[in-house]
C-alpha cells in the first residue's frame, strides 16, 4: 500500500475562505422566497416528483412567488442521480424564455440539476461540457434553494453531480458561480423524508465529513469541527429515524448537512476525497442510492487503509467521536472505531451493508469501475490503486 | 439566584446566517491587499503604535497599495481599548478627503476603531451616537483588515467596542455594515505578539466561546463547534506562549479567533453574553487588558452560577473539552472542569488571576460597575443581579 502523504511545508495550507450563501433557517422561513425578486422577474422552478405538492410546499411557494410579482416556469421530474437530459431541458427553457433566476425545491439531486441548468442557461454549447470540464463554467443564473432533504449539502456549496447513464458516467463539477445565493432550510420539511432516505442522508453527511477528516494534511481546529459534525449525525440520525417529526433532530441534521461540505472543514487542510469516487462508479453503473453506497463502502475502506501509519488517526476518531478509552492502545481503538462505524450504519441507521443488498450481484464491472475511480486518488489520505479498489469492492460484495 | 431560562418552543431558534467576509489565510497573503481597488481609490489606513512598522508590515502594505494605484491617508496611534477621540479624528479625515475605503492593520482595537470610523464617515452627527445606538448606523465605508493579533475576532464579525474613558463608558456596537469585506490573516504576523498579549488573546477567544456555549437554549451542533474552538485554544495557547514562532499554533489560534465570534457558534442558540458585560465595566473604569479581565472573572463567574441546574452543563464541558471521566457524577466533574479552567489560565497561560494583580486595589467602584453590568443580564445563561455581580467582583478581588 502506498504511503500516507505528509506535507513538508506547512501543517495548515494557505487558503481563501468565502461562504456567500445567505441561509434562512427554521420553520416558516419559506416566506423569504419573496427575496428572489432581488435577482429578476422570471424564475425557473426546478423540482422532482410530486412530494413537494403533497407536502404543500409547492402551493405555498407559488403563492409567495406570485405575490412577489414573479413569473414562474417549471422543470419537474428531476431524477435521483440527476440526468444530463433534465439539465439540457432546463437550460433550453431558460434560454427560450429569458429566465433570470433558478429556484430548486428539493434535495441534492434537484439542487444539483438546478445548478448546472443555471450555468447551462449561460453557455452556448452542450451542458455536458460543463459537467466534464468545470473550467467552462464562465457564467450562471443566480441559484436559490428550498431544501427538503438533509444529505448532500448542495444548498451551501459550489458543487453538483450529474449523470449520463447512457454512458455509465457520473461526474462532479463545481464553480463559485454555482454556490446558491440564498437557501431556505426549514427542518419541518424533512419530517416526511422516509426512513431509508433519512438513513442514507445521514450516511452521506458523515461521509463528506470523513473525506475532510481523514486527510494527509490536517488542520487541528478543522478536525475538531469534523468531530462536531460526526457526533451530531451519530446523536440525531437514529432519533430522526425513530421519531421522524422530532424538530431538534431534523434541525441538527439539516444544519450538519450544510456544514459538512460548505468549505469550513476543508479550508486549510489538504483534502482529496477517497470514498466518493468509488461510490460514484457504483451509482453510475447501477444507479444505487448514493448514501447507501457510501455506507457500504466506508467500513471496508477504513479496514483497507488501516495500517501502523494510520492507526493513530483512526484511534483519535474513536476516542473523540465514539468516546473510546484514550488509554487503550491505538490499534485496539482504531479497530473498535471502525467497528463502531459499521455497527452504527447497520444497527442504528438500518442501512444495507453489502453490495448484494442493493442489487449489485455480479463482480464483472469491478475492474472497469475501479480503474475509473483510481484516476482521482492522488493526494488522498491513502492513495488507492485500481487493485486496492477492486479489493474494497470485493470486501463489500 | 434566578432560574436558568429554558425555551418552551424550539430547541433551535430560527435564524438568518450570513458570513460575508472573504478571508485570505496564510503566509504571504498580504499581496491580496491589491483587491482594495475594487472599493475605490482613496484608503484610510488605520493602525496603532509603531509595531507594524518594526515588523515591516507597514512598508510592505504601502508598497502593495501604491502599486495598485491607491492613495493612502493615515490614522495612527489607535489605543488599546480604542477611544472615541480616535474615531472622531478618523471620521473627519474621511469626510475631508472623500475617502472611500477603510483599512485596519492591527488587532481588535485597531479594527474596532476602523469600523466605527467607517460608519462615522457616513454619519452627520457625532460618532459616539453610533456607539450607544447601533440603530443609527445606516451606512459605512467598506472595511478591510490585516490582522496582527489573534483575539477579538473583529476581523470576521459585525461588532466594535469603543470607550469614552472621560465618562468611564465602554460600549459594544454592531451592524452588518461593519462586517469586514475582506480580511487577511497571516499567522506569521503574530509571531511577535508578546506572551502577555498571546495569553490574553487566547483567554478572549475562549471567553467568546464560553458566552456561546453556556446558553439557556443550546444547539447541539453549535455546542460541539464551541468545544472544537475551546480544545484548539487549550491545545495551542501554551504552545504559542512557549514557542512564539510556531506557525501551526499561531495559525490555529488565529483561525479560532475568527470562528469564536463570526456567528457560527450562536446561530440557532439563544445566546446572551454574561461575562463580557462585567469585564467591560472593569476596562471602562480601570483600562485593564480585556482578555486578562475575562480570565480573572471567568472561573469566579462559573463558581457563582454553578447549581444543581447548571452542573450537568459544566460536567459536559469537563468531559468533552477537558477529557474528564464521563462516568463520574455531574457535580464532581463540574467542579473539576471549573478548576481545570482556572489552572489553565493561571499555570499554562500565566495570566493574572486577581483584580489586585492588574491594579484594581479598591472595592469602591464595585457597586456602580455591577449596576451597569447587570442592566444587560436578561436572557443570560443564568441572569445576574447587581448583587450577584458584586459578589463575583469580590471573589475575584
Amino acid at each position: 500500500m502506498a504511503k500516507v502523504c505528509v506535507s513538508e511545508v506547512f501543517p495548515v495550507y494557505n487558503f481563501t475562505f468565502e461562504l456567500p450563501t445567505r441561509v434562512h433557517f427554521g420553520q416558516g422561513s419559506l416566506e423569504k422566497l419573496a427575496e428572489l425578486k432581488e435577482s429578476g422577474s422570471k424564475v425557473l422552478l426546478v423540482y422532482g416528483g410530486g412530494s413537494i405538492k403533497r407536502a404543500g410546499i409547492y402551493g405555498d411557494a407559488l403563492k409567495i412567488l406570485h405575490g412577489a410579482g414573479l413569473e414562474v416556469f417549471e422543470l419537474s421530474g428531476v431524477e435521483p442521480n440527476p440526468r444530463i437530459g433534465s439539465v439540457r431541458k432546463g437550460a433550453k427553457l431558460c434560454k427560450e424564455n429569458a429566465i433570470d433566476t433558478v429556484l430548486a425545491i428539493g434535495g441534492g439531486s434537484v439542487i444539483d440539476c438546478a445548478k448546472v441548468t443555471a450555468a447551462g442557461a449561460k453557455y452556448d454549447g452542450d451542458a455536458w461540457d460543463l459537467v466534464i470540464d468545470p473550467m467552462k463554467i464562465a457564467d450562471a443564473l443566480p441559484i436559490y434553494v428550498v431544501l427538503t432533504v438533509a444529505a448532500t449539502g448542495s444548498e451551501m456549496d459550489p458543487y453538483a453531480v450529474i449523470s449520463d447513464l447512457s454512458k455509465n458516467e457520473k461526474w462532479g463539477t463545481g464553480s463559485p458561480l454555482l454556490t446558491p445565493k440564498m437557501s431556505i432550510l426549514d427542518p419541518s420539511y424533512t419530517f416526511s423524508v422516509s426512513k431509508k432516505q433519512t438513513a442514507a442522508g445521514t450516511a452521506d453527511i458523515m461521509s463528506h465529513t470523513f473525506e475532510n477528516y481523514f486527510t494527509p494534511v490536517e488542520g487541528f481546529l478543522q478536525a475538531r469541527f469534523c468531530e462536531a459534525v460526526l457526533k451530531t449525525c451519530i446523536h440525531y440520525g437514529p432519533v430522526a429515524l425513530n421519531d421522524p417529526e422530532n424538530y431538534e433532530a431534523r434541525a441538527n441534521l439539516m444544519w450538519a448537512s450544510s456544514w459538512a461540505i460548505n468549505g469550513t472543514l476543508s479550508a486549510g487542510s489538504g483534502v482529496n476525497w477517497c470514498v466518493h469516487p468509488m461510490e460514484h462508479e457504483l451509482s453510475a453503473f447501477y444507479d444505487i442510492t448514493h448514501g447507501q453506497g457510501l455506507a457500504i463502502l466506508t467500513p471496508h475502506w477504513m479496514m483497507h487503509v488501516l495500517s501502523e501509519e494510520t492507526a493513530g488517526k483512526f484511534a483519535e476518531y474513536g476516542v473523540n467521536v465514539w468516546g473510546l478509552d484514550p488509554k487503550a492502545d491505538a490499534w485496539t481503538n482504531a479497530l473498535a472505531a471502525i467497528e463502531c462505524t459499521r455497527r452504527f450504519f447497520k444497527e442504528e441507521l438500518k442501512l444495507p451493508m453489502t453490495l448484494h443488498e442493493v442489487g449489485i450481484t455480479e463482480q464483472d464491472k469491478f475492474e472497469i469501475m475501479a480503474e475509473k475511480a483510481a484516476a482521482g486518488s492522488e493526494g488522498c489520505y491513502v492513495p488507492l490503486t485500481k487493485e486496492d479498489i477492486v479489493k474494497i469492492f470485493k470486501a463489500a460484495f
